[in-house]
């Protein structure tokens, strides 16, 4: 079989990629800063200008969470991975948004190249506005939701029951 | 809202993807290696060298397929996206490879860069051992199945459970 190449940085990188994901959920703005390097890259989407160093990164996260007053519920949700191959990492997961009865749920992969430290150098988020849906939450009964994709993809649940 | 950067090969990005699929399901080698640029590169998994060119890719194709009589049976089945921005993509997709009542499970996500006619220019694969996991079929009763995780990441289906 043919191996990936192994990275003495592995287990430092999935740290970084948890700690990443708990800290935007947490909105631990500096605790997310850090885990960056000094001149480390953010390419929110891919394709876009790149924010390069603390304060565009500072500054990104401001942008994305400025008028949000329901920052606090706004999670990330690890869908699959991350697959680490040496010092670079993806990782699919869905941004959940909600609003009201909707979530909006924004799919996401990420791509990121690390330091041997586990710092992120480069992050490149793939998502657009096709990759955006809304599911409605319901409570039919007591201890119970169930959700509906209305728009977009179909949901993960509508997925695992085509097995 | 920041929005990706918009292609005109969106349309063709994403038939080549879903062909991709498709052709490694049926096993149509042909159609699959039709889908790369002449100089098309493959780095599989990402950061190990790459083929380059139709030759390189045959070769590797009939690599990964040689002594495998249950081929007809080995699925690629996208998990999430694909998620394009401008002329790349990435989308996050399991390997199953049944054997008896057992299916190994790779979890893999791709990430590639497209010509303007949706030809494959250069494609990374994200995986390795530690994104591979053992599921095991069951049969409790007539036309029912149930599949157990008993190894690596949690399945789709137990991750649909947390919500």
């Amino acid at each position: 079989m043919i191996r990936s190449p192994a990275s003495s940085a592995d287990g430092l990188i999935r740290a970084t990629i948890e700690r990443y994901q708990a800290t935007f959920n947490s909105g631990d703005r500096d605790g997310w800063l850090a885990l960056f390097t000094d001149d480390g890259e953010l390419e929110d989407p891919a394709g876009s200008p790149p924010r390069r160093g603390r304060d565009d990164l500072a500054a990104f996260w401001d942008h994305i969470h400025e008028g949000k007053p329901d920052d606090a519920e706004r999670t990330v949700r690890m869908v699959q991975g991350p697959l680490v191959c040496g010092l670079e990492a993806a990782w699919a997961f869905e941004l959940r948004i909600p609003h009201g009865e909707r979530i909006g749920v924004v799919e996401i992969i990420d791509l990121a190249v690390f330091t041997n430290d586990g710092l992120i150098r480069r992050l490149r988020a793939f998502w657009s506005e096709a990759s955006i849906r809304v599911e409605i939450l319901r409570s039919p009964g007591p201890g119970s939701t169930s959700r509906t994709s209305t728009v977009g993809e179909e949901s993960v649940e509508s997925s695992s029951q085509q097995q």
